[in-house]
């Protein structure tokens, strides 16, 4: 309900308890897709498991520490973003998404990721937002690439996935960059 | 940033810890206005003092217990609207706000308690919302008549107000009323 | 054994946990006497629920925030009798109670009361005390009515007992006027 | 306001935090006479400190681990008794007490510990009670030797009493002798 | 990992959470041994035992509140020492300790019991240390009463050992003597 | 007191409170030399720093999350050494250290660090350790280029050194790397 608004087809909004059945419909009928690059899917089995985990997002949130949002498109459920954990004493965060396989292609998380940017910088004075990709997912790390970020790292063994280490590749942004970008 | 949309004009913004000074400011500049029937305005004599109580209005949200919220009214901070804390087991909870004096006579809050009651009795499946006005205070008490609540009681001494006991009338909204009202 | 006397025949036993077993014999040997207006009942369902339920009623007392009480009638256990939270900004609370059914018509509970609001207006220094009954509840409003508590509200949907709301009714007495009283 | 009665001229009421300044009176007019032997007496600089005191003793009580009274002797605060944390698994506990000056000499402490007694075995089933006193306290050595108690052991330097170590004796009481002396 | 050194055979070693199998190991092997002595063993029953047991040691240890280490000789661990909740108002604690059947008869408990002298008394700098064993044991009798110790009590009933009551003897070293002692 | 031993010369011990004022004299005495690259050494104006400080280190060490130790060469200490917060899920965690000024060229931090990686790779059982470096700071890096690490990111503006941001260096070793190196 509560809801950062994109643009005229998409919001971002604070996830609730309320919404814990639609977001386990969204992650159980996107299951083999999303597995492939998201290491908790195969834990979440019920919309029970949210119920727990969304009061934990909201108490990350309450703490100034990051929010996790469902990406509405048109009104629908397509995806997540969340800002994670803040450090706030080098005044740096990172961002995490997916999206729905039904949802690719419109530009969707291209323009969600701005926002997000824009609220990092503007409204909490960030100075540097990192995005880590794993390194075969190729959508994901075209977010980053698309926007401007520098490719900075390439952690060996980054991420376990499902019992395999694989490696991810870390991208920056710094404030100056993103306002420099912004003027053009 | 996070907010509930009324309508085209007015939107319902989370208090987050960067919106300490803004909402200080708000008070500031309303005082002798807003202490003629708010208790804590005398309390509040620095942004410090929001910048305690804002994490606690979202630790409240955390816990499924209710929302403080900005009333931005074309984008400027006009007043709060809050749901207090949430009595799960009898399905019911109470609103509170305040307008600063210079965005009265706008329909503001009736817009934005409607929209709170909307979203108490559609997301939040509550049954009955209540409403508590000091018994003199014409203007608060105007707007849960003018939205149909029926007046269930007059608690004598229900506040302390710098130091005195005043009257609280008390106004109940249940779901069913609304829903029906709504049709017309 | 730490008790408040009221009179020869009559006092308020402050729970501890080795009541608990006593505690659930009254609760189990008046159950359908109790569960018509009491809409905890049904959640008790052997004395170990008392034995976690017990600790919690200590805890706020340790916070200065009320007690739960065993009315023990010639050194026998016949209800109970509580102050709820405290409103200490605002200094009022209110006074929940029951009585086994064989114990009934003895003014048992009209002389509880009244010990439990000289404690509270005296001891406590409160402003008003409030008792709240089910509108159908004859018996129970019989207490505040017959001690001179003044009828403020009617509060619709106030309750959900077993599934079904019904109306409460707001009764309350202010300091000055139990002095008074008393005088007399 | 909560007592447990010893007889008609004693009860042991439970410390609330309306008893703060009452209680800081009594140390206060028998100070000198006090810190003889209690080690905390100089800490004990205002009503204040109380305040903060007596809630921990009341969450103590509230786990079911001993409880801090006043000893109120036709009706004034005359002295303090105390069972300190309850080792459950090994039924074991011990009892601290201090009494004014003006009320030693009328049974007073003794007839208080034993009502002590009596809660400790037969309301908390425990095992064993036991009383230290400072080695060359008399008074307070007097009391367990006059009860019955066995003198079970004298440790060296066990107490650090403003910046010197004094011994303690250890006296202790088993449940089986108090209900032997008790048929007696 | 992280050890006091006791001697060239003899180390220490905090207990952390990958000892978790192998302590549970020296006790399921020596069950029946310690069992005569100790009260908790029929509580091990496997390895998670511990797995919840080494955080509440490291977190006393965190609290500056005593250890618990295990006994390495000449590599493998043959038994358990722990310095006891320390009382720092009066500068005491106390130290428990066992040691497989097989590891007996060389010295190795006396040694670690030295070694935790020293540190309780240099490193720490407390007044006093107190070891209580049961008063039928005479194997752990014997270390303090070959190191010097002051026998101070004999406490009837003091511990509950599977059911039975047995007496337990108190022992008591101070600093002053162990610094004497050393000096021979 | 409790330490890891890494040769004849060094032991890494963990920090105790009684170590407060021994560690502030290390940083008051290079305060110059080490506040070139350590963000912290300003806001440490006293022992009293270390003596809130520490315990969380040892809350820290007792949630299974890291550590932090003193390095004492030949006795005295030297600099410090911790193994950070560890990301159990991906199994990795990264490694700080300073040293003196006045104990640079001996080898000390290279047979430390050697010392972490065999107890984070054997005893922990970690995949993967990290060790992140001023851009800029020739001394530090030497540390990681000289055990053999890859060089696998540099973070722009990765730290707020006193106001301004600085370049990060990461380097990481992977636990069969090193388990290569180990044999040669």
């Amino acid at each position: 309900m509560f809801a950062l608004r994109v643009d005229q087809e998409i919001e971002l909004q604070l996830f609730q308890p309320h919404h814990a059945a639609e977001l386990y419909w969204l992650i159980d009928t996107n299951r083999l897709y999303l597995r492939e690059w998201l290491p908790w899917v195969d834990n979440m089995t019920s919309p029970a498991d949210y119920q727990s985990i969304i009061p934990m997002w909201l108490k990350q949130f309450a703490d100034n520490n990051g929010f996790n949002a469902g990406i509405r498109y048109k009104g629908h459920l397509a995806g997540t973003i969340s800002l994670h954990q803040i450090d706030w004493r080098n005044s740096q965060s990172s961002i995490g998404y997916y999206l729905a396989l039904h949802a690719q292609g419109k530009g969707i998380m291209t323009r969600s990721v701005q926002a997000v940017l824009n609220h990092a910088f503007h409204d909490l004075n960030l100075n540097r937002v990192e995005i880590r990709c794993g390194a075969g997912n190729k959508k994901s790390r075209a977010i980053p690439e698309r926007l401007g970020f520098m490719q900075e790292g390439w952690i060996r063994d980054g991420e376990n996935l499902y019992g395999a280490f694989h490696d991810l590749v870390v991208y920056g942004m710094l404030s100056r960059e993103w306002a420099n970008r912004a003027v053009k």
